[in-house]
Formats: structure tokens, C-alpha cells, sequence
């Protein structure tokens, strides 16, 4: 053995441990500023409380377009700036109210949140019940079974499901396809059990479509308890239900998406682009969805600023607009910055909500799936052991089919509480916990630097 | 290569293979019993609101203790007794109030509760206060800058603690041993800063203690932001502090360990005692702390039962009495199944809240450490990681001093939320969440099939 074979080992086997060291300190650093003196919890308090619910095209979601703007500003990246996007515009309107009427009359009201993107009932809209369990059931019912009726989708999330997005999953067609299916066989409206966990009273909202070629119905939500006392109901008797509804369709309005960055010292025109959804469901603050998602990246830019890191290439936070009905801030972003000719060499969201952080999803090639093994242990002492192939996001989804490659990355805190909250009245700032908002905060900061500081050793 | 030695190592991966296949069966099963059709939750709800808070001593102890043996004589265990015990009996008394006074004479009142055990102040006290940030530099101050005042205690829980139990045994001497130091020093009361990790208004209580030959004095703990607003005050003016609090210590009273078993059906003579502390603090509903934790125990092995499984040694859960305020449960217990000459084999405890579950702990040998490790990755599906050496539990505690080297296991769930509610008035049902307390019933139940049938093999 000579010297030379001897010393190459070592001096690698040094300077790994010395990357890996100096990588656990920046970690520490990131959730220290975080958990202490973080601007996290109060950010979010002031988007929900002064801004509050924010649906693309309404007064809100404008407002909650200049305070990030503002918000931004004052935490003086290099560059804050808005891309201008149309959106679709759907409002509610003032009236909307549902009730269960059994066979001899009387009445039940029900909570009931019209479907985002539902026509309205133009007046009272009454109806004998026809229930199914599943979409597939509704497809294989006869025509006769449905016609002049209301569709009553009432499938339960299952609570088998350790991870509740699988559930949420399994139930997202009676939601997103219900009202077309319904209309193929004539049905006049279409009820769904709400995408909820929990048996209570909230409705909870959420998108639909409808199909050329297909007659528009009516669509709402009602409440976990209420599909189950009406489910029960109508194993003795024909009910009906009664519903009222005035939302509307305006035209595609105009609004943006917010950005700001750090730029880069050595690549500046490579860029990592991370970030939220601004816009919410107008029920309740969007607290959780996605308020947090978009704090959580505010934070942790500010965080990568605060700690004086100086990153190779430009990190971009994103505060998209329209992920909720229409997904137009994530497409025009990323054909936007296709034309601009940029070099997007990784994105990351955060939309799962303001939870204890477990870890990092990642769809993308074996690279960045081994790259995402390579780091999993440093975020061990945090509590965080998920690290693994899936879904990045719908925000950020777009830019993989304009960037050949490139890997989405998605936040992935715990998600047992999430389909309490989610699209209804209950997600609001008090249902977010101040240290699992921060948790996550530095679990991204340290990890868009991991990003930023591996990302070009592993295409070498 | 003869038969022999190709043939065994194939048995024995196999038999590998289908044992953990079996466990993993299992497993799936004790989940999806606790999460469909489970009863934690309404049990939980029951033992809050038809019995409520439940200090040693009180009518609602009492209460308990009878809601515990109907409880579980309604599933119908093998047997379910009382274990007669002697507790402290300590009430708060019906006057508690406290007050900032500034220099000026202006009044602010604030939000205090007497820490368990504390003497009353016998009418209103007032004194000058005298600010220490932690246990040590009460220690080192002088007796002429302490004595005749009162001692503020002002330490806040360390939020970079990503584990908050570790920032909560960081401040924990100043409620356990502030009045004693402070007295020493001649000071006339001791106000603590609740040890709580928000910033609000919820003042938590917990247990102190007096020392023979040492004066005793009142002590309370005031609110985070009570202590924040008070320390800034002291910083300009030497304000003054004034309570009233006439809690009193009774003689000890009589009350009970509740016991339900499933006899073994090999070696019923070995038992395997898990349970967590039915007394909880007279501030909120012991939801939490520990409600959630008797509700576990007695949920898995409700669950071991209807899952028809058959333990080869007596499983045997208990609710102790007494844990927040002298352990006389745990004390008792051990003393007694010594006496009996019980076979213990192992311990395990719930009690550190009804969040998500993240693991088990263990205070034991090398022996049960690789135990440890050799089944972690069963509960990897149920997004549990942190299975390593560490605490067991107060009220199992006992048992280590008379059986040497019993395993004590300690069931570890997501520590982020809960000194938010930890003694304080907010420890109410309606902060646990359904699906986090179902999942820790499912993972104890787990767990204790799991030491049932591997415990007797490491003993080979």
C-alpha cells in the first residue's frame, strides 16, 4: 500500500463527514430560526384574519395578492415581483340553504355548501333521493332509477387508510365527476357526502366539473352527520330533498401570482421554484389550504436570508394563484417562464397543510429518488423519516410537462387532522398549532438548501 | 453441501417470513379495529364530560374510579377488580387570585393557579417580587435580595427542543423545587412562569413539594404571557405582587388502582401490566393528560380481545391512581404484586397525550432494545419511526425496583402540542382528535401482541 491509497480514503471520508456536519449545522440553524423569533404564525394569523377566505377573482383574493406584495417587500429579497394570469371567477351568491323532507312533510334543514363551479337551482329546486355509494355505482344504475331525481353520493372516506390522502382519494370522483354522471342519466341535482374524516356538521367544498354535452346540474355538499341521517332515513322512506342555490359564473378575471427571490451567486439563471397556493375555498380562512403552504415558503426564504446563505442558484418562492378551480396560476407560470427561456432545475410545494412535519415526496428519476435516500438521515434528529416516491403538487405539476425531468419535490407533513379542516368552515388560523407551522417552515428551508447545494453534483 | 444445511436455513427464513407476515397481519387488524367501529373516542368523550376533572381525593376521583370498573366490566375482560390505596388529598379551595400591582398602584389581574400541594397564603399576601430566570440563580442569589418578597421564577421552555419533553424537564425544577429555594432565602411566596410552550393565557398547574425544616410558602404558576407582560414590567419599576389562595391538604383518603386482565392461556402467571393514570389535574378534563392514556390501554386491549387473539401470558391493564400528585398508584401497585408474588415480565405506559403515534421508548437491556429494533419495521405503515432506548412511565416506574430488569416499554406520540394543554384549563375532549387517539390504541395493542409472543423467546 502506498501513501497515496492510504490518504484518498481518508481525505474523501473527511470531507463527507465535514459536508455532512456542516449540513446538520445549517439544518439546526434553519429550525432555530424558525422555532424562535419565527415569523411564521403570525404571518398566517394576518393573512387569515385580515384577508381571510380568498377564492380566485373575489375582493379577497385580490387583497391577499398585495399583502403578500407587501409582506414580501418587507423581508427584502432581491426581487418581489407579479405575473398577471386570468382566472376563472365563481361566486356563491347569498343563497344557498338545503333540507331533508320525509314523506309526510316535514323538514330537516340541512348544512349544505354548493360545489365550487355549481350552477344555481334558479329558485327552489325539490326532489325525490336517489342514493348511491360509489360513482361506479351511479354509472352502472339505469336510466330509469335516476331521471328527474337527485343523486345522493354518499361515500364514506375510509378510515382504514393510515395516510388520509389515500382515502381522500378514493372518494375525490363522487366530488369531481358526481354531477356529470348524475346528468348523463337525467338526474336534476347532485348531493355528496362531504370529503370529510370526521362525522360532524361542517360541509366541506371543493371543485367539480361539468362536461361539454352534458346538461348542467346543480352541486353541493352536505355534512358527514346529515348524509348519515339522511342515509338512515331513507332505508325507511322516500324522502326528497329540498335545495336553493343562486351561485353564479362570471367571466375570467384577472389576477396573479406572487413572487419574490433570492438570487443565485453562481448559476443565477438556474432557478428552484417553490411554493403554495394564495387563493382558498371561501369557506373558512384556507388556514391549512393553503395558507400554510405559502407561509411555511415566505418563511423559509426568509430564513435562508436571515441565516446568510448564499445559494448557488436563484430560489424563487411562488405564491400561486387558483390551484382550488382552475389550476390557472401553476399553468401560466409554467408556460411563462417556458417563453421566458428560464432553466427550472427543481420545484417544491407545500400543500398538505401546517402540520408536524414527516418528510419530503419525490416524483422524479432514480437520481433524485437516491439523492432523497442520501439525505433522509439528517432530518432524523427533526422527527422526519418519510422520504420517498410521490406526488409533488398541483401547483408545480405543470412545469413536468414543459421540463423534461425536472423533479417535483412535495412537503409532507402528518395527515391525520387535515380532512377535518379541509374546504370547510373549520380551517381557520386557531386549527393551525404555532410549532408544527414553524416545523415545517425549517424543514423546507433546510431543504431547498439541500436542493440548492446538491442538485448539480447529481447530474455530473 | 449436504440436505441438511440447505435445507434449515430455508426453514428458518421461511418460518421468518411467515411469522412477520402474520404480525403484519395482526397488526393491519388491531388498526383497523381501533379506526372502524372503535370506541376510544366515545369512551374518552364519557370519562371528560360524565366525570370530568379527577384530582386524588375528590368526588370525581371517586367517580372515576366506579365510570372505570362499569367501563370495563361492560367488555366483558376476564376479570376486572379494585386495588385499594392510600393518596394525598390536596383541593384548591374556591378563592384564587392574583394581581400585578405597578408602582403606581395600578392592579392588573392575571390568570393563576396554585400548584398542587401548595399551602394557602391565609388571606391576601402582598410583597415585593424578586425575578430569577431559572432554578441556579435563585440558588445563587443572596438571602438579603430574596428575603421578605415574593420570588418570580420567569423560565421559558426552550422552543428549539424539537422533543418538548425535553424543554419541559429543562424548567421543571422551578415547579418542583421553587418554593423550597425560595424559602430558604426567607422569601414569602413563589409565582412560577406556567411550564408551557405558547405564549397565552392558560395558566398550567403541577405538583411542587416542601422539604422537612424548610419553611413552607404559597406557590402558584401564572400564564406565559402573564409572566411576558410581568417581566417587562420589572425591567422599568419594582412592582409588586398580591394573592389569595386558601387550597388546603386534607388526610390521606382512600381510592383505587382499577384492574382489568385477559388471562394467559400458557404461562397465566406472567403478566404484562400496561396502563397509564386515571387521577388528572382540577384544571380542564384530563384529556390528554392522561384520559387519552387510559383510554389506550383500555381500548387495545379491547381490541386484543375481539381480535380473538389468545396471549400466552396474563395481560393486564391498569389505571392508576394518584400519578400528578404522589404516585401512590404506582407505588402501591408494585408493592403489592411483589407481595403477591407476582411473575412481572413487562410494563408499559401511555402518558404523553393522544397525538399521532411516532413509537415506544425502552428502559431496559440490550436484550429489549434489540426487541426493540427487530419490530420497528412492522409499524413503518402506521408512519411509526422512534423506537429507542428511553423512558418508560411514572406510574410503571416502581416496578423496576422490585422486579430487576423488567423491560418498562413507554408509548411515544407527537410531542409538538402538548404543553399546550399540559395541566392547564384547555385539557378538554374537544382538543383530542379522533383519528390520533384511535391510532395510538391500534399501536398498543400491537405492541403488547407483540411482547406477549416474543418476550419468553429472548429469554432463551
Amino acid at each position: 500500500m502506498n501513501f497515496k491509497t492510504l490518504y484518498l480514503p481518508i481525505l474523501l471520508i473527511s470531507n463527507y463527514y465535514c459536508a455532512q456536519t456542516n449540513d446538520s449545522l445549517f439544518i439546526r440553524e434553519a429550525f432555530n430560526l424558525a422555532l424562535k423569533e419565527g415569523k411564521a404564525y403570525a404571518d398566517l394569523k394576518s393573512l387569515c384574519k385580515d384577508i381571510g377566505p380568498r377564492l380566485s377573482g373575489s375582493a379577497e383574493a385580490q387583497m391577499a395578492v398585495e399583502w403578500s406584495y407587501t409582506k414580501l417587500k418587507s423581508y427584502n429579497f432581491d426581487s418581489v415581483y407579479l405575473q398577471e394570469i386570468k382566472v376563472p371567477h365563481w361566486e356563491r351568491g347569498t343563497k344557498e340553504a338545503g333540507w331533508i323532507k320525509s314523506e309526510n312533510g316535514e323538514l330537516t334543514k340541512v348544512n349544505l355548501l354548493a360545489l365550487g363551479g355549481s350552477i344555481s337551482t334558479n329558485g327552489i329546486l325539490e326532489g325525490s333521493i336517489v342514493e348511491f355509494n360509489t360513482l361506479q355505482a351511479l354509472k352502472e344504475a339505469s336510466k330509469s332509477e335516476v331521471e328527474g331525481k337527485i343523486v345522493f353520493l354518499n361515500q364514506a372516506m375510509d378510515e382504514t387508510q393510515i395516510n388520509t390522502f389515500k382515502a381522500y382519494g378514493g372518494c375525490y370522483p363522487i366530488r369531481g365527476d358526481g354531477a356529470v354522471e348524475a346528468a348523463k342519466l337525467g338526474a336534476v341535482a347532485v348531493i355528496i357526502r362531504s370529503l370529510a374524516m370526521p362525522i360532524d356538521n361542517h360541509p366541506h367544498t371543493g371543485s367539480m366539473h361539468y362536461d361539454e354535452g352534458v346538461d348542467k346540474i346543480p352541486a353541493a355538499a352536505i355534512s358527514t352527520a346529515d348524509a348519515e341521517y339522511l342515509s338512515e332515513l331513507l332505508k325507511t322512506q322516500k324522502a326528497k330533498f329540498v335545495l336553493e342555490m343562486d351561485c353564479k359564473i362570471f367571466p375570467d378575471a384577472t389576477s396573479y401570482n406572487v413572487i419574490a427571490e433570492i438570487k443565485g451567486v453562481e448559476n443565477p439563471n438556474n432557478i428552484i421554484t417553490f411554493g403554495g397556493h394564495l387563493d382558498s375555498w371561501d369557506a373558512g380562512e384556507g388556514a391549512h389550504d393553503d395558507g400554510a403552504g405559502v407561509i411555511h415558503c415566505m418563511e423559509a426564504l426568509r430564513i435562508l436570508k436571515e441565516s446568510d446563505y448564499k445559494p448557488k442558484n436563484t430560489l424563487r418562492v411562488v405564491f400561486f394563484m387558483n390551484e382550488e378551480n382552475g389550476n390557472m396560476g401553476g399553468k401560466s407560470y409554467a408556460n411563462w417562464v417556458k417563453e421566458k427561456g428560464e432553466v427550472q432545475i427543481a420545484a417544491l410545494e407545500s400543500d398538505r397543510g401546517g402540520f408536524s412535519p414527516h418528510g419530503f415526496s419525490c416524483d422524479g428519476s432514480s437520481i433524485y429518488l437516491n439523492f432523497l435516500d442520501s439525505i433522509a438521515h439528517l432530518f432524523m434528529p427533526y422527527e422526519m423519516y418519510e422520504f420517498d416516491k410521490g406526488y409533488g403538487g398541483v401547483d408545480i405539476g405543470p412545469l413536468k410537462q414543459i421540463y423534461e425531468g425536472i423533479p417535483l419535490f412535495g412537503f409532507i407533513p402528518d395527515s391525520q387532522r387535515y380532512f377535518d379542516f379541509h374546504h370547510a368552515p373549520s380551517d381557520v388560523f386557531e386549527n393551525v398549532n404555532k410549532r408544527e407551522l414553524e416545523l415545517g417552515a425549517g424543514a423546507i428551508a433546510s431543504f431547498v438548501y439541500l436542493l440548492d447545494k446538491y442538485l448539480d453534483t447529481l447530474k455530473q
